[in-house]
């Protein structure tokens, strides 16, 4: 049983991020999979306010959801208008969905200035909306916009809304720290205070994360009784972001007790949800994110790895699969024999102890050089497999070279010929590009396509330089990471030395290799296995 | 007066973030940007653990500090050895810091399973620590690693590892969240405890973002009695990062009016300096950061937009200059072109307004572009003494090439060539580099010494690469920037496009250009000076 109802507003106010824009599709896709993790409300966007929400509100009514509760969101009427003939409460209607939330002015401020209107009548606007969608059978939620800055201002009129929405009918009444502002003392005595007022209805909170505060906000709101939480996968939304539920959630359920997903919902999913919206989105996932980030349980100091081995839990304050992450190990000079063993056992590779010292002298020298490992898994896994004795190369380096030419009358070209052996024939392509390594990637992939045409769908999706040791300033040693993609999986792999075009070149090549001899071959492996069955 | 005591541990737990790693150079420079910020204490490192360490610790010496106390981090001296004969401590003694700290074991896990020892040796390690150093007039601040997960497992032990700590002189005891799943209220209840039970020493807080709740709990602890705390910028730090203290240090100050920075300290540096780090820490700035990032004041929402306008205070909870960000909406080119002025008057340049907006004009395409100025500001210096009526360019370019080879039985060769006019003449050379920027840099200098006899002195000291809109991986757009310094004097510049080369000889030209008008020009007049006296 939910003790506490999550409503996830992604959709609506997550888009409000700068830089995301998702499709209909995108947003179907993130439907389904908010509702098997199991929660329970959400937002799909606000009808009315463009097409694409329009869309989205017709065909969500098709998907066969387990439990989630579809909400449309919309604001009360209009100043001086009834709630059956104000356009924006009919689109909230037409959106056909069994929960609408509709948000309404708190703070004498935005009622003064913003909406320019009287204390009564926004009283009003919010009381006949909510009572006209309750009219028509839908469950109501009530968003009380910049409730605690209002409270602050005028804390009378403030409770005078809330009054106001659970005369109309609110189902459940959310306070909203708007602005994200608030501090978290704050917010539990006006949410205790909402519960003592109104015990017959169900209070919640929506916050953001302007003071980096919007998680503790979100749990001191359910200590002090809130039983409803609004927020974001990843914490996206507008300026720095709403409530991210991927922490709150398992926050919630591992650290307070506090059921909050649907009894057939999975927190294990937590981490592929994570980062599967954040692909959507098209934005890089933030690997240092609590419980779901790709760093969230890694280990790099020597002393934190030699514990971890005498004790798992020393260094972590949760098992990692309970949110579906696992622990890492990230390799470095400190690095030992058990760190390659446990990192191949990792990658699912069978490694004797023999070819781990070897792997691990390859490592300590290159890392010397400048190579980081950290960061770049799949270059340690290449290096694993070339050692194995039974390794053939995908292709053997003849000549590279580049071309960078800037000339007055002709202007920039750059340009790229590769000569490899694949499969022992001599293959010698040529490509213009970006930059040289962009036209060294074309030319690599023009002679390897023929014998590799997986290659086609690879996608370069990272690119990365650092200089180390910069006191050689142009002379320095320069790292440059790849992370590489072909469908859902992605890796990363590294290059160093002093020529950034031959970083580059080495880091294309273990991304490639790896990509075939590993990626490839797991996908194969996959789709084979339930024939095997 | 400050009633909290920021301790900033960037230099040292920061480090400890996957894909960070300074060299004593960025470390000495995050060293002074603190200490203008009005911060009380900068770890620097764990001297003893490696040699960059040890280096700082002795460079720093010659640092003047305004305020800032500098402290190096170790652990107790060992089992069974006596803290004058522990490398490590005595290590810690050599680093010649004011301050030490020291971390020691509060969880009887970690006694028995990680150091291996009995509850009472640990004690005895704090204790005999402690007394060595205060022996010695250090100050002495003592981590208590995992002490709220050592509490929850044996609280009684927990105390009494403080309780030696106290015994040993410890003038400030500073309970760590080290895995950081502590809730704020588990936090606040230690904290509050600690407290009451050493009324004599002060009480700190050290927390890490594992369950997204650092600021938080930081705060919590403040509001128990706690007055220190230990965080970074940034919040970097191991798996999901160390408190960040951009979060902390304007909530503690703006919103809770706990004056937590030196009086001559200016918490409008904060943007600039979180930024600067990110820059000298090679990642790119978080924009969604609270308070610091670019998306902080960032309003994308029509209505909030509109809001804006009607009531500026309406969607943003603090006035965004008071930490040094700025609203991105009301950016005007007044505030712009102002900038410029005062950038112009900094810099010793005389300009007029159209001049002015001539470079703001071109600023902001170049921005557009991929350029940023924030870490350059010698490129925009060289723009305005390019805009001047009576300015003549120190050469023209006519063609640069270079070429990039790998060949079997030949190995690797990068060279450039360049041709530019020189005071009417054209000049042709050619270079061999380590890599194709720096046989270009080479090849710039040979064709301009023979003119420029001051370049010979010019030592490119840094040279950082960064890929923008990663989506293009190689294709993407590049920017480089690049440090050059002659004697005191250091300057950066900037450079941008797809083409990485062309980005860094962009940079190149910027750089020999401010070198050779402005800090030439002023050395000279500054020798002058004193005879004119």
């Amino acid at each position: 049983m939910v003790q506490v109802a999550i409503y996830d507003t992604t959709l609506r106010d997550g888009t409000q991020r700068e830089g995301i824009s998702l499709s209909v599709a995108d947003k179907l896709r993130i439907t389904n999979l908010l509702d098997e993790m199991g929660v329970v409300y959400i937002e799909g966007g606000w009808p009315g306010s463009n097409p694409k929400d329009a869309a989205y509100f017709e065909q969500v009514q098709s998907l066969e959801l387990k439990n989630a509760r579809i909400a449309a969101f919309g604001s009360t009427c209009r100043k001086g208008v009834a709630p059956a003939d104000d356009a924006n409460i009919q689109a909230l209607v037409d959106a056909q969905t069994p929960v609408v939330t509709v948000v309404g002015k708190t703070s004498m401020l935005h009622v003064t200035d913003v909406l320019q209107t009287t204390p009564e009548e926004n009283l009003r606007m919010i009381r006949e909306s909510l009572a006209y969608l309750k009219s028509l059978g839908k469950e109501v939620i009530y968003d009380a916009e910049h409730f605690f800055d209002g409270a602050k201002l005028d804390l009378e009129y403030a409770f005078d809304t809330l009054q106001s929405a659970k005369l109309g009918g609110a189902d459940t009444i959310v306070l909203c720290d708007t602005n994200g502002g608030s501090m978290p003392w704050e917010v539990a005595e006006l949410v205790q205070k909402a519960c003592e007022l109104f015990p017959a209805v169900k209070i919640g909170i929506h916050t953001h994360n302007d003071a980096e505060l919007a998680v503790a906000n979100s749990l001191a709101a359910v200590k002090a009784g809130a039983v409803h939480v609004q927020g974001t996968i990843n914490g996206y939304g507008e300026r720095c972001g709403n409530a991210n539920l991927c922490s709150i959630i398992p926050d919630l359920q591992l650290k307070m007790g506090v059921q909050c997903l649907l009894d057939d919902g999975d927190l294990s999913q937590l981490t592929l949800l994570a980062r599967t919206v954040a692909e959507i989105a098209n934005l890089a996932p933030d690997s240092h994110l609590a419980y779901v980030g790709k760093s969230a349980f890694a280990h790099k100091g020597g002393i934190h790895v030699a514990a971890i081995r005498r004790n798992v839990d020393s260094y972590q304050h949760i098992d990692p699969a309970l949110v579906g992450n696992k622990m890492r190990v990230l390799l470095s000079d400190l690095s030992g024999r058990g760190n390659v063993m446990s990192k191949a056992e990792e990658l699912g590779l069978d490694v004797t102890k023999a070819e781990a010292v070897q792997v691990l002298d390859e490592i300590k020298q290159l890392e010397n050089d400048g190579y980081v490992f950290e960061g770049a898994e799949a270059s340690v896994a290449v290096r694993m497999f070339r050692n194995k004795p039974d390794y053939e190369p995908i292709f053997k380096l003849i000549d590279f070279s580049v071309i960078v030419e800037d000339r007055r009358g002709r202007g920039q070209v750059s340009e790229a010929m590769v000569k490899l052996e694949v499969d022992g024939d001599v293959v010698h392509t040529a490509a213009e590009g970006n930059g040289p390594v962009n036209a060294l990637d074309l030319a690599l992939r023009k002679a390897l396509v023929p014998r590799y045409p997986e290659l086609a769908d690879f996608q370069l999706v990272d690119y990365k330089v650092r200089i180390l040791d910069s006191q050689n300033a142009t002379a320095a040693t320069t790292r440059v990471l790849i992370d590489t993609q072909r469908g859902g999986a992605r890796w990363s792999t590294v290059g160093a030395g002093t020529d950034i075009i031959r970083a580059s070149w080495l880091a294309l090549v273990d991304a490639v290799e790896y990509g075939i001899c590993i990626v490839c071959a797991e996908t194969e492996s996959f789709v084979s296995e339930p024939a095997s069955d």
